[in-house]
């Protein structure tokens, strides 16, 4: 496959942000390289892109996810439109180090791993815990953040939230991979859901070579831990989301077991400037579910005129 | 008109709650006889009820408003199945007294109202600053209040809505009626809504004799301190609602520029047990305007299994 690649990595633009390629129409998410970088932090992060060179938006990955854990429907669709960006955080998947304990601290190494890309404007999407740590950029470097995708996401510190229910934790957090598990609250109790699920997993598992590295037992404590600390219930925190003054596209799906969609209400009521959408007979995976209405009601928020 | 009445004005069954009298099946809010009935505060309470002998669904009216302020059309469809209960608060139209500065005052003159009835069991619908209030009753009366309606509400506390925007205070708020202003407030800008609210109104008015007493500009600028008392913001007030433990029904029209629907959300967001509803082109007067999917809504949720 045919890829432009500077040394550093990144092919940048005479404005400092990274160039569009000049294939990347013809690419699947299926197939990009694994790129690699060096943050000043001293990690060197894995990562994938392509897409046009637009603002960039970069994807905040879910629980034990990593770079092959996103959908490349979704993500084809995004990217024929956006240069759109994945990265393991610090100590997931293919990135060096060990995974922090703290939304805080996965924020810090995110802005640490955009830095070393150069990238200064861009939008965000993060999904689940994702969702968290792209809630903690947007509020530590507002100036930077253009917009704001929040999917399945929660306020810090939201009532009733705390570790999640036990049934999700012991279906998504068990040492051993379990497939049923993940269709369990990814996807609702529907045959049409559950057939989008095998579906979506067939899409991820498409990729043959250079997957990227599993994530660990070590990442899986230390984000469970965030969880968990993100949960412990503290009604003035909830208010912190007052304060993101960008445009943001809060999405779930109707019946997530995870993050319930009464916390995607919660953000819709908090947050100035906020649309939100319910996705039907959908649960955590609603944004593979549905990838197509998803990536068009993204696609339209993020070329919405300020 | 023949209408039963007993001596205290309230037919009573041999459990304590109030009867169904016999022709209330066709009888129209419009043409119900106006009833008074003298609290332990000292005060006289007007009101209008009919309906069978359900348990008593309890209506608190809006800013400024009085018995002859519900459209009949919504409450005639409401009454085919429940006992419904319109009441003047303290202070208020035909009620004695003068209208307190508080919603807790306001809960607390609608409790010695309630108790004069002999009701200790009930379903509530407020909307507006009813709303408030019934939100109140429910918080301080928790046991004998089963399922709350909340109309174009709020939680106490809520940033953003402190005094309502310029416009519309200006609006709902002059010394003299302005029909334009409220016309502007409770219907969206489309022909629809418009004509709906033209509609509506020539409902209210279609009461020719025993017209409520009109409210006064004491009650217009205490109730507006007391809107204005339950917008400071306050973020953990907000949490309030949070031990609302009852079923509840939050619903609002999707472009009411009083109570923007934004607080609904953050409503669904934090009672436990809730659903939420937004009617689609409609302002403040929603429920007047979809009196029928409206009516039906309600009576579903009253209807539902616990």
């Amino acid at each position: 496959m045919a890829f432009l690649r500077t040394p550093e990595g990144v092919a940048m633009t005479q404005t400092g942000t990274p160039a569009a390629r000049a294939d990347t129409a013809v690419l699947s998410y299926a197939g990009l390289p694994n790129e690699q970088v060096s943050a000043a932090n001293g990690f060197d992060y894995a990562f994938r892109q392509y897409g046009p060179a637009t603002r960039p938006l970069i994807l905040f990955q879910h629980f034990r996810g990593n770079l092959d854990n996103w959908d490349p429907a979704l993500l084809d669709r995004l990217a024929a439109s956006r240069r759109v960006i994945a990265f393991d955080n610090v100590g997931v998947g293919g990135t060096s180090g060990t995974t922090p304990d703290s939304v805080r601290q996965m924020a810090t190494d995110a802005l640490a791993y955009l830095d070393a890309l150069g990238i200064d404007e861009m939008d965000l999407l993060g999904f689940s815990l994702g969702s968290f740590v792209a809630q903690e950029v947007a509020l530590v470097r507002p100036w930077a953040v253009r917009r704001l995708v929040l999917a399945s996401s929660a306020p810090q510190g939201a009532w009733g939230m705390h570790g999640w229910a036990p049934e999700v934790i012991a279906a998504v957090g068990s040492r051993m991979g379990n497939p049923a598990g993940y269709l369990d609250v990814f996807y609702s109790s529907s045959e049409a859901s559950r057939s989008a699920g095998m579906a979506s997993l067939q899409r991820m598992s498409s990729r043959n070579e250079d997957r990227d590295a599993a994530t660990s037992w070590q990442t899986r404590l230390a984000q469970y831990d965030a969880v968990c600390d993100w949960g412990i219930p503290n009604d003035v925190l909830v208010h912190r989301v007052t304060s993101i003054a960008i445009p943001v596209f809060v999405a779930n799906g109707d019946s997530d077991p995870m993050i319930l969609p009464r916390y995607s209400h919660l953000l819709a009521g908090l947050i100035p400037d906020v649309r939100l959408k319910i996705y039907s007979d959908a649960a955590h995976g609603f944004l593979f579910q549905h990838h197509e209405e998803f990536a068009r009601d993204v696609l339209n928020f993020l070329s919405e005129d300020p």
